[in-house]
């Protein structure tokens, strides 16, 4: 894994950006230029006081290409800008002839992962989606050992994760630019459970609304009770009654899987294995926007005995 | 103090809005409405997570006018955007029938002052202004030293606080939002030096620059030599091997004055004072507009001999 | 009628603003400033050339309120940005002591205008509505002819208006910032049919899509049938051979009404009828605003027997 | 000159797209794609009703790609964004398989030209831009009676164009974006008299401001004096008197040079020009280019004697 790689960023004004310049400067790396259209960026002098920065998409696509131009170009772009900006921005830095590290989703409809495998083609570069979830030690274990037998596992899967009323006056409340709950919240644990348990056999939705929704999954050993959640509504009481305001359960088997912790660097972690020859492509990616896109786009229709997730069945 | 108002925000997506949010929870308050055009906000549910927000300024005043009529209309605006619109959020406030809290400087050009006054007479409302120096223990301290005698003291203030290329991108480099590095960065200090040390006799600029200003002050009681920096190349050498980007000093007669702890939860300390009847207002904020105005639109000059700071002298 | 009102102007930049600009010279007044985030606006230098102009409503603001407080102040603000901003640049005014000429709708929903009457008692400034079609000598005729008898007339309404995939883009397109096309397409015709056939007895909607709104009211002396739509296949076949993309129909008992010329200058006429003591309120205004809203918000049912309009019935 | 060419373009809501709208029209080919921040864009419909608008410059560049992936891309993107994004959206269309007909200044500074004309040979395919006072018939006219002979001539060039004050508020009044008087509003003229008198031998700056430039050119077959001016005051009373707000003069050897006329649909002939084969690529448009940034970058001196503008030797 080499250390002087250059990096630039776009979505650097937004919350997930801090993760990756914190991976850049672990991996021993240099971010060198930045895009937000908002301004207030005042974290890059935490990390990297000489980036240059860009307020216009424009003008740091000009920047770009000049430090191509005069041999200095960019190894990397970390993407980080809203979900329906990614594949644009991830097309930037194939031409200037850089790879892609992508935040979650790498696009919000499948097709859009066919035409950046286009371009990955005609430049020879490589987008890689950060996955971090893959790269938690305990799901690691939890695939080897699903893997081991040909046990078939019930599971539920449980995330509320609360969220106030800006969330749904900014980009993220806009299905067209975020791909709505299922795909900007839910992606993780699709990626995690088809992953862990398999390809998708059917698919039903039961509920699918603006801040809610819950379906069932048979994946090949799996079959899954899913329920994603931003309202506070959700939440069991204890974890209420503690003040906090996020669930995150996985049960297998009726045994809790646990895996809150080991979440803190795992950016980094995913940028280690880029730099060092690994890191996950467009069809690592592919499933998990499939079946998300899947989901959103079904019908809705009434669970049948034993299917709906207990949220969705007791009302909490 | 009253722990059951309601606050509204300005500017909940900069840099700044964080402490606000805490002394409004801290002070056992509430925010019941937020606006900023950037929609990056998601720290509003770490603190407020039933609040209103807007990103178009004109449906927050919509709102704001909405509580207003049926009753509870809010009894405070935090101001917190960028300069340049301090005041116009401010009115807002006060037509809607509240009190404001405004982060420093309260307005650019001394003259701006006077239509906030009328304002305020016009509606019997208040603007408070963030002038936490003046409530650190050390500054009140050397205040009450200072007050003691009729010494006349030598001060050298130097604010070196190192800002990336982005800083220069941002409104913060627009002098016209900003009002540039006297106005925006250096207004604390001259507001500090002012209350401490009494009023402007005499001012020359020695240098003005897009990232360093430097000066000399005749106040009431002391003589001073001042020098505002955002280029790291100012800080001492000492600092820079510390692997430190801010020094913050401020010697008077000879000797450290020193006062660079207690500064954690002064925002929240301005916010108890205001509730509690007490707070700084227009004319409070107003000498220091009036430096940083003269500073900014003086002719720079020549010093004579052993008035100008150390760091222009020696060039570090 | 006085020749030297000064006037201000929002939406500056928009489609109707022309119009405006050509009632304010017309009538022998001035603009003095001018606001609209898009900075398009070299219109200006056709008509007043010394106008100030801004990109920031705050700002704006600012410069409105020093005009108020030296004493040369604006007497009215024209109100042509999106439909959604209305009601807030109405209240800017209000409250710097002008009276309001504002594009229709004047608001969106009919809770937002006793808010503005408030502010009109509270200010003793007054807001005008653009509703030019009172202003058109045949439909002024029309009204007469009406108000002269008992009978009971039937009438169809067809307005159909091209618009290309740009509409669904802009703000014209999101109704919460429009009202959708009922609000926005609609609201002068209803207004019409308001102002001379009377009260709303009934209402029905057949239909209600992003670009097309059919249905039936039942007014005090007269049936109709109306139609809207932005699709051009809802032209008739005439029309669009013609090479024309916008059909206006008014069909009473039978009978063309024609009123297809005058139009052009209908905004300078409601200047003269403003600045002549005339003009129309808040009160003008409210019946068609309920009515788009109550069309916007019903439920869509199928029509009895003679009740649909003929381009509903034959689709075409 | 083919009619079934496939264009885009970019700055759509912007002053001069009804010029390359009413081109693409008039030599009988299709706009399929536009994209402004801006939304107010109405013009499309008299246009090009079934065109797509972006408001986003990511998402347009993802439906050229989509276009261009199955297999019917555009075959040129017409540039009318303001002048700093020129290059950016140049590379674009590069890059999808287009060729580009772009709005003057090409570019602000020429070494950007050196990395459009690297990307040209990269894509293989081109830049063109407009230049339509070559195809103006007098210059045309002019230039041969220049090549003609010998002769050195003595040319004063006078541009007077007022503009309003939202001009300095737009982009247009911001050097970074525009260029500034010199390479915004001058760079035609200086375009044309290279292109008629030949190269420059000298170049003297005797006047530099935000809104009036002034000097004088030693060009290979003539002296040149020139000023530039976009405020009123520097009309010629006799045009100021008849009402009108722009005066443009070419003075040679003490005779007017007339070219008044014939400038409405010179668009339409560069279209036509490029579209048949023709058309002024990147080393047409780089004399012009490097001698509006050398003025801009040149210091202000005094003249000698004889050597200054009448207008600025007199005030008017």
């Amino acid at each position: 894994m080499s250390g002087d790689k250059r990096f630039a960023m776009t979505g650097i004004g937004g919350y997930i950006a801090p993760r990756h310049l914190e991976a850049i400067r672990a991996t021993g790396n240099t971010l060198v230029a930045a895009c937000d259209p908002f301004d207030s960026v005042g974290i890059m002098d935490r990390y990297f006081m000489d980036a240059r920065f860009f307020t216009e998409f424009e003008r740091f696509d000009r920047h770009l290409e000049k430090l191509r131009r005069r041999g200095d170009g960019i190894d990397y772009l970390s993407v980080c800008s809203p979900n329906h900006l990614h594949d644009a921005h991830a097309r930037l830095a194939l031409r200037v002839g850089a790879d892609v590290i992508c935040e979650k989703p790498l696009v919000l409809s499948p097709w859009n992962l066919d035409a950046l495998q286009e371009i990955e083609q005609e430049t020879g570069h490589r987008i890689y989606n950060v996955l971090q979830l893959r790269l938690h030690p305990s799901v690691q274990a939890l695939r080897e050992h699903v893997a081991a037998s040909d046990e078939r596992h019930q599971v539920d899967l449980s995330y509320i994760t609360s969220r106030g009323r800006w969330y749904f006056v900014s980009w993220k409340g806009q299905p067209q630019k975020s791909g709505g709950i299922v795909t900007n919240i839910g992606i993780h644990f699709f990626d995690m459970l088809l992953w862990v348990f398999g390809d998708v056999r059917r698919s039903e939705v039961y509920l699918s609304e603006e801040n809610r929704a819950s379906g069932h999954l048979e994946l090949a050993k799996a079959d899954v009770r899913w329920h994603l959640s931003l309202d506070p509504a959700d939440l069991p009481a204890a974890t209420r009654e503690a003040g906090q305001t996020t669930y995150r359960a996985v049960d297998i088997d009726g045994q809790a899987f646990e895996f809150s912790q080991g979440f803190t660097d795992l950016h980094t972690r995913v940028y280690e294995d880029v730099l060092s020859g690994g890191g996950f492509g467009i069809d690592d990616a592919r499933p998990a926007v499939e079946l998300a896109y899947l989901i959103r786009t079904a019908p809705v229709i009434e669970p049948a005995e034993g299917r709906s997730h207990p949220i969705l069945t007791t009302g909490s």
